[in-house]
């Protein structure tokens, strides 16, 4: 059955494009490197407004820029999705420190996002490292007990593709506290997600699971210079104390939205395509890799569509998601609106690697649909795009996931990713211009060649095999 | 006979590798990216050395340097070449304005390499745009004589290779001076060959060619926002004045060197494969990427070739070569050596296009050497590395070209390189150390490669198909 299928879909592969579709690319990549818009819309979306944490103030003047802006490209539709989303703010400036025969040694942290305060005094306690949950087991409530536990996994190196490195030890961060305040821990420090030694802490999302308000305990992480010099002022000194402080606060839920633009298909209105990145960024820098990138790459994607004179037969959406880092509930909004409606997503392209030189697509979708993909890597050669592989497509669109849709992730070079990840150097003099319009075009051929030549549907497969 | 050709040499490349080779490319990167020493002999050579033009003194702390790392390694032999190189300084900053309605507005510049000085007191004249050596002829010396010239021909945009981008205006910067006083033009000022609209000038090397001393006029490059602003200007007031000041000066040869450091071939130590970058460097900046990061990848081609337990059937050299920016006079004496004494050179690997993320190589070689290598693609893909062209392989090395010479260069990503190339911001921070590792890994690899399975001969092929 595989075989015949597979044969089946080699022999439809090799019609797949044709040499119009060339000239489409050629025309997408040079009006993106020549005449895109990407760039300017993230200077001030980083530069004008800034982090954009869900539920603050610049999120909401994030939502009226990328709207006002959208409207002014002649879509057919643009407009608001509500959605509650959680409200933490970090409050002061973190402070903390470690002593060691009575030498105090600052040392730079960040508070975790959806972290609890310390008392306004700060805390002080002996700290402990591991290595991660393992390790923590091990050690147990004896070792444990009345202490700081200082998660010291790295990221390996060694992984060339940085995001498999990243999940490898995210877990310390997001649910370090969780697993250390069982073993009777009262705070927790975890080394930075960065693959580079430096000065920066880099925060990201924290849970406490299912444990109650009077037993959370604070959680930040820590620069991975500082994680070094800590790790090894601890192999001489066991009793070494730790001190920190910091007033981050949690808040009610309030309103906020998702951003929405549409060009309604020609031919299949009620199929929809969408392509997107979140609006919401964490609070440190200005989010400009992360993602303010993928959101204004979704935004040119349909602009470029328009300027390159195509006029896609199904409906395009760019879909900016709010709250993809501390709660994903864009996402998971726009998927139950989808169900509720009973709209038919057949594609959805994220962009949230940051706005680095496109390298390809990973794609969580059927075999057929991957190899319709494969059957145009020789359209996507000339611009250096080469990886199209099964993989992860993205938070925000996950939750559409079924078995028809082609769920797609933009892979761009992934090396300097974690440098700027939840950091407060994720700022514009980060992002190039060329490689970040690189990646709109990218962006824009895919939507273009799978709006021209649609996804394959499991029922159609069936229906030709019966 | 090509297809006879061909045919054979797939038969041939489908056994050309083994899972060994998958084991020993996977201990190669992994210890470039545990272990590597590339980015810490960069950090040296450009914090501790700096910028290091041909003849000065940094250039002579750089061999030094790099001869006593070399000598570290436990190589078979660590040498230095005697190789003459011209000297030119800068001399102190330059200054430089446009003037019109009374408003002097300063710009950007710095003298070309190998330009003469203006007056003490500066050159001041009209200015008058072109866009390259056509429109220069076509005004003619009705039109240039007594002017200024600006060569504003920008880098083209859309071109995905910023190398072709490079390659289609850097003849103005090369020969501008040379073309426009023969128009009677007294000066010239070149838009930097920088894709990025910013305010860094790029020098780069300028020559008179065959024009006697007492008819060179000076040649600065200006940075591409002034190049904007001033091409402005020049819209509205035609008869606007230009006015620059730099008091550069070239010297008479002064001796320097190639470093080069062997591995002595186990089995066939007659057959030399050898991997480089150049030493010397533009002054404004420190040469981090051109060409800092070619020559610490280089030295580390030989580190990790031991470090990863390999020992080589053929000889292998790392040559860090004098004076590519402004004479290639290490490239042609490492040439011409290796000629007088009959040394057979199979293979010669450069980099020298930047430490960006590697993407893979470009070849000048025959088809069958060519073919060997896309049999080793698999090996490369878990590296992301994908591009395997028939090319240009490296200025260095190409004196050394002959018919069965494998030359090849090092392909890392380009968006970025001309935003550092040749300018004040070309320094240590703008390169990554893990992009740099996976540089030195890839070369690394390749040479491993044909090292095992040796190059083809011309001769051999003609004796086979005999």
């Amino acid at each position: 059955m595989k075989t015949i299928f597979v044969a089946f879909s080699l022999l439809f592969s090799s019609l797949i494009f044709s040499q119009s579709d060339e000239a489409v690319l050629k025309t997408i990549y040079t009006q993106s490197l020549t005449n895109g818009q990407a760039y300017s819309w993230l200077d001030y979306l980083s530069n004008q407004i800034g982090g954009r944490l869900s539920g603050s103030i610049n999120a909401e003047k994030a939502v009226k820029y990328t709207k006002a802006e959208l409207e002014k490209l002649g879509l057919d539709k643009v407009w608001l999705q509500d959605v509650m989303v959680p409200k933490w703010e970090r409050g002061d400036k973190e402070v903390a420190y470690y002593e060691t025969n009575n030498k105090k040694t600052n040392v730079n942290i960040c508070a975790l996002g959806g972290s609890i305060a310390t008392a306004k005094s700060g805390l002080i306690a002996n700290i402990i490292e591991v290595s991660g949950f393992e390790e923590l087991k091990v050690l147990g409530e004896n070792n444990i007990k009345g202490k700081i536990v200082f998660f010291n996994g790295a990221m390996q190196p060694d992984l060339i593709h940085t995001f498999e490195a990243y999940g490898g030890c995210s877990k310390q961060r997001y649910a370090g506290a969780y697993e250390a305040v069982k073993l009777g821990a009262v705070g927790v420090i975890v080394r930075s997600l960065n693959l580079r030694q430096d000065d920066f802490p880099h925060t990201g999302s924290m849970s406490y699971l299912d444990l109650p308000n009077e037993q959370r305990i604070p959680s930040a992480a820590i620069s991975t210079n500082d994680a070094n010099k800590l790790s090894e002022a601890l192999k001489n000194d066991k009793n070494l104390k730790f001190y920190f402080k910091q007033n981050c606060k949690q808040f009610e839920d309030v309103k906020s939205y998702n951003v929405i633009g549409e060009i309604t298909g020609s031919e299949f209105p009620n199929e929809y395509m969408i392509v997107g990145g979140h609006l919401d960024s964490w609070d440190l820098g200005d989010g400009s890799h992360d993602d303010g990138a993928g959101v204004v790459q979704s935004m040119d994607v349909v602009r470029l569509l328009k300027q390159s004179g195509i006029k896609p037969k199904r409906t395009i959406r760019v879909v900016l998601f709010m709250n993809e880092e501390n709660g994903l509930r864009g996402g998971k909004k726009y998927a139950e609106e989808a169900k509720r409606k009973n709209e038919n997503h057949v594609f959805a392209l994220e962009s949230d690697s940051g706005g680095f030189t496109p390298r390809g697509f990973s794609f969580d979708c059927s075999e057929a649909n991957l190899n319709k993909v494969l059957s145009w890597e020789a359209l996507f050669k000339p611009y250096l795009i080469h990886y199209f592989e099964k993989g992860y497509s993205g938070a925000d669109i996950g939750p559409l996931k079924n078995d028809n849709i082609v769920l797609v992730g933009l892979r761009p070079d992934s090396q300097r990713y974690f440098d700027y990840h939840h950091a407060s150097n994720d700022t514009f003099d980060a992002v190039n211009k060329r490689e970040l319009e690189l990646g709109a075009a990218t962006m824009t051929s895919l939507v273009y060649l799978f709006d021209k030549y649609g996804t394959s549907n499991i029922a159609d497969i069936k229906e030709i095999k019966d």
